[in-house]
């Protein structure tokens, strides 16, 4: 354990399921300032401590991590890492002013999937203190407080507004030194494009085409046209948000999925799972920047109004059901 | 009983369901001269007779209906009327040929939903000899040679090439002997596209947005908005081949939906019930067709693809299932 470590922000995690506890259990173990916001895990986590399994690196124990019923037990931070699903995002209103400094120092860091998160913080809370980061992980939390990690664990981060900044770098750093695959991205809203070239077809496909993983998708030539031609529409509208993306970028995509197997992307396992699947930020915000470019994208749009009926049938697995 | 009626064809009911066994039996009730093929059902048939439950019209029930087990026991007839389901199309090619008179005098008429029935006929048999008919009916089959009513019942006949003759208005006045309304209409391609205006997007929607019946479509706004641009495409593609419906169309459609309130298309019950979608003659076909006249048609291409994986998750009923 290092302790002395010369960067040592004081960290705050919003939203404790698998990727905040992840994240931050990781710089945790590595003896940064890490405070835990946890609701249904307290107790248990008080009592047991953090776990992290992983198929890839032996398992990590906190016994005793910092975890708080409110942000006002936690105070004020440097950096809030915002793990929370999209779905909660109206709960940040009264959980992250009691973690800012008065002084505007503390930088808000957006963990989640798709668009219009960064967009939500700046509007709430000033868009000079906005980070975001892409994950690329695999995660489960198999209890409370036990998180299951099954591969990968790249985190991509990058400013809200204009070019990395120290902080930025710092942050990439520290997370690099508690074992964890960081980069620093010179754009973040293109690198949110170009994951959404994924999560918009093969998410949702997963989803509404009757509960599927992704090699299932692949094997129907119906949906693997269908992935391609969602694809070409969201590159169309990163396009003309001046985000291009080369259309090469869709076939790398389509071969990188193919050897997954079968893959079930994180909507799938919320919706079998009965949680909210994030439907604004991984389609309906997509959607709506389409819309204000006046770009069609009928298939999203489908895709979209669907997803929307079908997830609220959600907490049932159709193998159980299905004949 | 009138068993003296001047016109008396031979006729064959092929594909002995619900709507087989419903026009069928009402024209063998007025004394006409109905063969029926049977296969799963016959032995009941044979046993208990032909039962006809209305919720409009007194029970009708032929306590011996001339029931087959082969076309070639039924042999030559004047008319075949067609109710198989479409996705058992391709036993048509042994079924029909027992049935066909050497000179070329019998009529095929398809009562099948979709495109593509009577193109299959007339490729097979020669289209001179074919008819389609559209039924408007809510019928179920509860038991083996037990049909039950809900409501309408209007059938429009109609020639599959030229103006309607002299055995189109005979077979609509058969029928509307038999307490049926039936009506001929000029140009049968042309009715099968207006009625696609509502297949295409209630039944597909029902089945694809979770099991749905149509008040819940049109209680989601997304989907409402969505069923509005999956009829204009099916107009784009209609007027495409030379069927022109006026726009004003679509409004009547959606207005005249929503007094049915919970209606569960033909679709969904298939689906629940665990029997064949008829994905290509709703769906497939007229999709071709689009892409046969260059018309982009997203919407209908995203439904296509959907509903061919989401209808071979069937045989179950959702409400057991999600929560």
């Amino acid at each position: 354990m290092h302790t002395d470590r010369p960067y040592k922000p004081r960290i705050a995690v919003v939203g404790s399921g698998a990727v905040g506890c992840y994240y931050g259990g990781k710089l945790a173990a590595v003896g940064h300032d890490v405070h835990f916001l946890m609701r249904a895990d307290l107790e248990a986590v008080r009592a047991r401590g953090l776990t992290l399994r992983s198929t890839e690196t032996p398992e990590l124990h906190l016994p005793k991590p910092q975890v708080y019923a409110t942000p006002e037990e936690i105070g004020p931070v440097d950096i809030v890492l915002i793990a929370l699903k999209t779905t909660a995002n109206g709960a940040l209103e009264t959980l992250i002013p009691p973690l800012l400094k008065p002084d505007g120092a503390t930088t808000l860091v957006t963990l989640q999937n798709g668009l219009g998160n960064e967009e939500f913080l700046a509007n709430r809370f000033g868009r000079e203190r906005v980070m975001g980061a892409l994950c690329f992980v695999c995660l489960n939390r198999v209890d409370s407080g036990v998180i299951e990690h099954y591969g990968h664990g790249t985190i991509s981060i990058g400013e809200f507004i204009g070019a990395p900044q120290a902080r930025t770098h710092a942050l990439a750093g520290a997370l690099r030194d508690a074992g964890i695959q960081a980069d620093v991205v010179e754009n973040l809203v293109t690198e949110r494009w170009r994951k959404l070239v994924w999560n918009i077809p093969f998410n949702g496909l997963s989803v509404v085409a009757g509960g599927i993983p992704t090699d299932e998708i692949l094997a129907t030539p119906a949906l693997e046209a269908l992935v391609r031609g969602l694809m070409r529409e969201t590159l169309s509208i990163a396009a003309a948000k001046g985000h291009p993306i080369p259309e090469s970028y869709l076939e790398f995509q389509i071969e990188r999925t193919r050897p997954m197997g079968a893959y079930k992307p994180s909507s799938l396992l919320d919706f079998w799972a009965g949680r909210p699947v994030e439907v604004e930020s991984i389609w309906g915000e997509p959607l709506r920047q389409a819309r204000s470019v006046g770009i069609e994208a009928a298939r999203l749009e489908t895709l979209y109004a669907l997803i929307q009926k079908v997830s609220q049938a959600r907490g049932f697995d159709p193998k159980q059901c299905y004949r």
